[in-house]
């Protein structure tokens, strides 16, 4: 065990300056900012968002910081959280593809308040969001991958990603390595969260959560609430309870050499990714034949991840398509499409969707990676067609191109902004890099 | 499994009146309100509420509740927050005995703010603090007592009290069933917390985190915030993540009749509950020898939880000292005192006490109850004295008596209050059952 865990991690958080992130990182880093903004966008108008914000409306703070899609302003803590609700809420924001958890949206909706709370530089912003990132993913690195027996029911992105935003957020306040430690042990006295609540309102509360809970540990810390000084990897701390063994030295191996954050990929489809692959032979087949009414019989071999996180067969909501396989591989082969609206109850509830949907047989299968899928069709004429894909679209070895991420920003962003203003928020979140003044720059374009 | 966990527990928490709780339950949660009154009294000046303090007078919402110890008033989760924070820094609040929760303050702190923003009778504060209580307890059981297999790094009052808290919250929120099914799924979403931060400011930082969670829980379901309604129970659920197995029949069993908030402790001396009987087997001792200069040696007998939990045995702070049974130990024995100066530091850096703390031997007995201790003292003349305490002062054998928890609660707010106000708040407190309007009748004796 790495009985220096929580101080390396602090560490690294307090000293990485600008200049030690590789030009991949960067790039990397500016996408993920790119991409949570225009998720933050497209969510603003959901249900679960509107009740969150109805909530803050109630009980927020002074007039720190912008919830995206409101005219009301509330205080830091609040921002952020019903900000990375909706950043979350349609799925379609973006996953560490080793864990499957979503580092992008807690780390960036904190500092995304914080940086109307004070001027931050563009490269202040992007650093403490790569480490806020680097952060979570390698601890959710320890939490999941071999050796570790963490429990498939704990919700990575909630163990995790409180300590992403402490170090993120801590950063800003240029908290010395002292209090960093304290700020990722309130933190992690803090990581919540487990996968039953999947499909409903609150499994888009928990990254929200999440965030609140980095800023709470941030900005606590800054005021010298204490904490121990080595919460992760004491006995009876964050890792002993969790993480039921596994290679604890994954979170400090290669440290600011290896980047995980470059293994986070950005979502075109607004579901689960280890659907992705599914939905892309669902599509390339569909591509093969003339019409969708031919087909007899559907089978899914998909990595056992796939079926026990999204195995819903009978989805009644938006939020419940989120989890079902079984959805977007019916949708994408009758219809060929796979985006927003092929979550809606229009969709939902389409008979011939619906019975595609309850006749596809799913078939886990350990031979296939996370982000692996063979789709099976046999037609009514006994044709036999099938698709094995894999690397989805989206994944690291297929990208979203910077193209394909400004066409996805667009769509999400001018459901909410005008068609001029979108393109000019846009122009400036590419340009994070060099911003004088993240805060007033970005908010400049509500008018 | 218990399939309908959530909603039978939902069921109790918004259907059970007032005059279904036996009379003994109704005295016992007077005494937990008043004992928690007084806790947030006596640690109000401390150095975590203060920083607390600051954190909600930078970030808080509007002026709904009071702040115990200071002019401003916040929203109601940072007020519960704080006050939570207060009532526990001083670890003089309470315990339920067979799990080491602690639930009067997060239940009793939420509902506390909750008071001050609408007209609630002395009997619908006193029912829902019971519930919220009770449901608290019995999720502990499930967790900790055999044949569960949590892990004890988990703190129990961490992971259950969000779910006492919005039970309680929900009950005065007129909750239905199915809202209040999902303000303790959202609730149990945030169950968080391990003993490594035990010790410092995060240890009372994790209660108030446990109120706002569930206070946040209630608000949000009352809005229709959705969640899984067995959250509980289900696979991938609270319970599957923590538990490990055990009889999650115990949530249930008897509910309504067998009521365990009679098993909550109040506690005589400002530390962890397993440290009370070597406490009182240290003054009994004390009492029997003229003085405390001719020790030469001491064993303590304890069960293996007070090592595991309090075996601290250099305390560099008053925090840590609540969780050093080595110090209370010689504390006892040289001073014949155990109250809230000897957590002080002139008191832990004393040499005498210092020198005997290093030298105590503790033995783990795992036939020892836990709230059992024997104390084995070997004077300079050879003479052996010896005390066996099977149930400490304070235990469900050995409760406190209203006169002991009146002493008790004037002597914490004395400090805060002036003598005639002090005694004003107590008669209030006293008085619970018959209030027509407990935030107004409160919140008068701060003038």
């Amino acid at each position: 065990m790495n009985t220096e865990l929580t101080r390396t991690l602090a560490n690294f958080a307090t000293r990485t300056r600008f200049e030690a992130l590789p030009k991949p990182v960067q790039a990397h880093t500016v996408n993920a900012f790119l991409n949570w903004l225009g998720c933050a966008h497209g969510g603003c108008r959901e249900p679960a968002v509107r009740i969150g914000y109805e909530f803050v409306a109630e009980t927020g703070g002074p007039p720190q910081a912008t919830v995206i899609g409101q005219r009301l302003r509330t205080d830091v803590a609040n921002a952020a959280f019903v900000n990375c609700i909706s950043s979350s809420v349609q799925a379609f924001d973006d996953a560490h593809l080793p864990t499957v958890t979503h580092p992008s949206g807690p780390a960036a909706a904190a500092l995304f308040a914080f940086s109307e709370t004070r001027q931050i530089s563009g490269e202040d912003f992007l650093t403490a969001l790569a480490l806020g990132i680097e952060l979570q993913c390698r601890l959710s690195n320890v939490l999941v991958l071999p050796p570790s027996h963490m429990k498939l029911g704990f919700y990575v992105t909630g163990l995790t990603a409180p300590m992403g935003v402490a170090a993120a957020v801590g950063r800003l306040l240029n908290l010395d390595e002292q209090k960093m430690t304290w700020a990722l042990g309130i933190a992690s006295s803090q990581s919540s969260g487990y996968r039953a609540t999947h499909g409903t309102m609150t499994a888009h509360f928990r990254p929200g959560h999440a965030t609140r809970a980095g800023v709470v540990a941030a900005l606590l810390a800054a005021k010298g609430f204490d904490c121990t000084s080595d919460a992760l990897e004491a006995p009876n701390g964050f890792l002993d309870v969790y993480s039921s063994g596994g290679d604890w030295g994954q979170a400090t191996h290669k440290l600011g050499e290896v980047f995980e954050l470059l293994s986070n990929a950005y979502k075109p489809y607004p579901c689960g990714i280890v659907i992705h692959p599914t939905i892309d032979a669902c599509l390339d087949i569909r591509g093969r034949i003339e019409s969708a009414a031919g087909i007899a019989a559907v089978t899914l071999r998909v990595h056992p991840a796939a079926l026990a996180l999204t195995g819903k067969r009978f989805p009644q909501t938006p939020l419940e398509s989120h989890v079902s396989l079984y959805h977007w591989a019916a949708v994408a082969l009758l219809t060929g499409k796979a985006g927003l609206a092929e979550t809606q109850l229009r969709c939902i509830n389409d008979p011939q969707i619906s019975v595609l949907r309850s006749a596809i047989k799913a078939v886990p299968d350990p031979s296939l990676g996370s982000g692996e899928s063979i789709v099976e069709v046999r037609c009514d004429t006994g044709e036999m067609l099938d698709s094995h894909i894999k690397h989805a679209r989206g994944s690291i070895a297929r990208p979203m191109s910077d193209a394909d991420l400004d066409q996805k920003f667009l769509v999400q962003v001018e459901g909410i902004l005008p068609a001029d203003r979108a393109r000019e928020l846009l122009r400036v979140a590419r340009n994070l890099t060099n911003l004088r003044n993240v805060g007033e720059q970005v908010a400049a374009t509500w008018g």
